[in-house]
């Protein structure tokens, strides 16, 4: 599961910040229940005291449809329990929401006396020998030995599921249940952000593997969403909309219209809202920058495409981080417009880089304050043997920022200035030709590095870049001031990157990317790193 | 789990019979693996050598590819193995599926080194504490140690799984798997029927609880199926209607037009057939006869409808016996219903008896046999202790059972004539009036009995009676000669019951159903059954 690569693309919601408010506001109702709880609070110090053991009283009250609709036996009433936990559990306040999912995690686990004894029996019997090669060489008493195994084999396996499996399994069937899920995840996630409790963990993980099981692809539909479908649906798409945002109707329309295609993965049990979306332009070539894909220019008419460009991938419930629909739903849109229209042979993506900035800008700061320790020899020795020295930046690289930037900023080495003009307010060395044309050199060199060179646990460090190579992509092509956004510039410095799916290898690489880590790239790319040098350990 | 309901429903397609070539009949392919195994076989003695050789060679390429679909790490490349396999299946011949599943179920299953060594360091590590009663009282070393207790207990539960279990996740992902796993369940099923395997039981048990999984409510879709749909699913519809066979065209539209509803549960994995569907009449009042819901009668206004009939459910998929889908398309159906024309008041079936026959003869066989137990005085002493005799007529039935047959039939005693009525060739009791009014009372009133008072295991021993109860219906009315067909009669005499399912007791009565066994029923068929008499141990 590609937990980072929807992590990142749902990054501006899923992140916690330590604003409780800011919490609360993440679920639907969280405006409402801000009313309530600031209404339901007054000057007067006994409203006051009333008010906080209300919210203990509803506590209670949620605490114990949540414990009934796990006790209780296997019957229609069920109903009526799972709305009332559902309906409560929204009227919480985000405290209460955490200590009622921290109640969960802990009281409702597994039953280990219960696995202790099965375990016990389990070690006295004799497991199945895999020595008999034909299949009716046992005999009649052996068979019911074998079957009493089985059986003990398969309650040890019941008992260590949780006792919480029933609510999840119980929620799955109720309406509206799944969704209710998917947001109870979501506050997992955010509360593990703050705390790291071993038992919401496993919680979290145990959630996790219901989630996947209940949203394989095979229970998904994909719909191509157009102007036709219902606004509620389309308000949705404006919503969720994490890579480039939709600023207005005419912008949406746009994107739904002539040369554009939308898809959206749907779930029978969340109707009226895609799971994830990917929004694809239909191009006479392979985009270089957003503004081509998102801008003026008219469409070209369709029958004159030959790429399907995948210009955005949206998840929309935080709760499903780490459940990689976003692979199933590329191969299926790819299927899909293959057929429809077969003069379209390449289909790549316009992706952002999300991490390289920061990559660089941490790699700048540390080699140069590590190029600084020339000036001192004695802390030298404390140093090389944790942090490797390695000038990042080429001669001719070093020369032209040098004789470039000396009128606007200083630095006590080439790679103090490149950080301090990439740092610069308002991203000035972008408005000065001089200086992009002595950046550009290093930036796309160090980008090409950064997307082909720097792992992380045998896997591209870029999480958008590990997301598309798992899915069997190949980095093709990066692209120079290809999204002069804020977001775009801050991100990586405008670098843009187009992901190929080539058809008829997706599966090739994919394999390759899993088993050695081994990322394909066209010579163009290549030719930007050398074989990577070995970095020095700086001797003096 | 209803497993007996389903069952029962499609029993005509499930049972298995001795015969070879019906196991292969009953998957889709099997006549085409037919012809070509026939046709790959001649008179030549070397071509029937090589014919058996390659269906050897055939065997082994699929089981590769089994193994293959397990053993391939988690990538791309699957989809092609998981193709080969699937096709390569059906190619098999049925001999050939059967020693293939039992090796699956056999070389597949648990990894018992690896179950053993994590039982070992699970026993070596301490459980969390039930005692902490805050959230947030442990410290940091013990969520460390609770951290890796949490790991092994989930790296356990993991161990449990079968190997084949990533077969069936795979396939579930993979177009056209799930359908293919059903089908794969519905051959186990078969082979189960002839020979008890415990590895083979447990493989089944453990595909079961998969499918039970991915086929849950929420991931499945109600539609209402009418004549607009595609003609591929309404042969579908004829094809799989299990309680009253659609004899015409006319008659599939007739059910599916005015008066008339037609629901289907659908997967998006399984497309263009439903899972199970049921068919529905709008009438004034509840129906006694088949006769009114499926002959001449035109059918009345909509608006003028006080009663929602359910006159047939019917399961498509064999592979998929034991999971109960029919409770929660019930339960959706009336809803839609209630929403649609809230003048229906009245939800019921008018359902078969399936059991009813059986259980009557047998017991006229066994009883009529002790009672003439009374001419061997010697030999009643063995007896009395393992049975009871029990006379299962009144007096009054009797008496005018043995003044109607006396030309007809003759008998030991009243037991013993009825039981020769019963099954004289073409029913010929039906044709007479004078049988008819005298065998309605002792049919009717232990019909009553046989619905409400005979169970097994604490549940209704008629298997749709026991799917009705416990979705939380309650036994209204029994109709004298309701079904006359050849099936209607040989399964219950002609005899047909409506179950209501009122609303807002649903709940109630499923509940009290599963928890204590109580059937709820009207008083007008309650009067049938007096207090239980207790049977008598013979004494002389």
């Amino acid at each position: 599961m590609n937990k980072k690569g929807l992590t990142i693309l749902m990054r501006t919601r899923m992140r916690p910040t330590n604003n409780d408010s800011a919490h609360l506001a993440r679920s639907p109702l969280a405006n409402m229940v801000n009313q309530t709880v600031n209404g339901g609070q007054s000057s007067s110090g006994t409203q006051k005291l009333n008010s906080l053991s209300n919210t203990k009283r509803d506590f209670e009250v949620v605490s114990e449809s949540m414990h009934s609709a796990i006790s209780m036996s296997k019957t229609e009433v069920l109903d009526s329990v799972l709305s009332d936990f559902s309906e409560g559990y929204f009227s919480l306040s985000y405290e209460n929401r955490q200590k009622l999912l921290v109640q969960l995690a802990k009281e409702c686990d597994v039953n280990r006396t219960q696995v202790r004894d099965l375990i016990k029996q389990y070690l006295g019997l004799e497991p199945p020998g895999t020595g008999s090669d034909s299949a009716h060489s046992v005999g009649v008493e052996e068979e019911a030995s074998l079957s009493a195994f089985y059986r003990i084999e398969r309650n040890l396996r019941h008992a260590l599921k949780p006792m919480y499996e029933v609510l999840f399994e119980r929620l799955n069937t109720h309406p509206g249940g799944l969704k209710f899920l998917s947001i109870l995840r979501a506050d997992i996630l955010s509360i593990l952000a703050e705390e790291n409790l071993a038992s919401l963990r496993a919680l979290d993980s145990y959630l996790k593997e219901k989630l996947s099981l209940w949203l394989s692809p095979a229970a998904l539909e994909l719909h191509q969403i157009t102007w036709n479908d219902p606004a509620s649906l389309l308000e949705k798409i404006v919503a969720y909309e994490a890579v480039h945002p939709i600023s207005n109707l005419i912008d949406l329309k746009r994107r739904l219209g002539v040369g554009r295609r939308c898809f959206g993965y749907f779930h029978p049990a969340i109707p009226g809202e895609p799971l994830i979306f990917i929004e694809v332009a239909l191009m006479k070539d392979m985009a270089q920058s957003v503004q081509e894909v998102l801008w003026d220019d008219p469409p070209i008419p369709e029958c004159e495409a030959t790429c399907a460009l995948f210009y955005s991938i949206s998840s929309t419930q935080p709760g499903l981080s780490g459940i990689n629909l976003g692979k199933f739903l590329i191969k299926r849109v790819i299927t899909l417009v293959r057929k429809d229209m077969p003069h379209i042979s390449t289909f790549a993506t316009l992706s952002p880089i999300p991490g390289y900035m920061q990559w660089l800008l941490s790699k700048l700061a540390s080699q140069s304050k590590l190029a600084e320790g020339e000036d001192m020899p004695n802390s030298s020795a404390d140093r090389s043997g944790s942090t490797f020295w390695e000038n990042i930046l080429e001669p001719e690289e070093e020369r032209a920022l040098m004789d470039a930037s000396v009128e606007i900023t200083t630095g006590k080495n080439s790679m103090e200035v490149m950080l301090n003009l990439l740092t610069s307010a308002n991203h000035e060395w972008t408005k000065s030709d001089k200086l992009l044309s002595v950046l550009k050199p290093p930036l796309m060199r160090l980008c090409a590095r950064y997307l082909l060179q720097e792992k992380k646990r045998g896997k591209a460090l870029d999480s958008v870049a590990n997301f598309h190579l798992q899915n069997g992509a190949m980095v093709e092509r990066i692209n120079w001031m290809a999204d002069r956004s804020e977001k775009g510039l801050h991100q990586s410095g405008g670098i843009m990157v187009n992901y190929v799916y080539r058809l008829g290898k997706i599966e090739d690489y994919s394999q390759s990317y899993f088993s050695t880590g081994h990322i394909h790239t066209s010579s163009e790319l290549s030719h930007y790193v050398e074989p990577l040098k070995e970095p020095q350990n700086r001797t003096e």
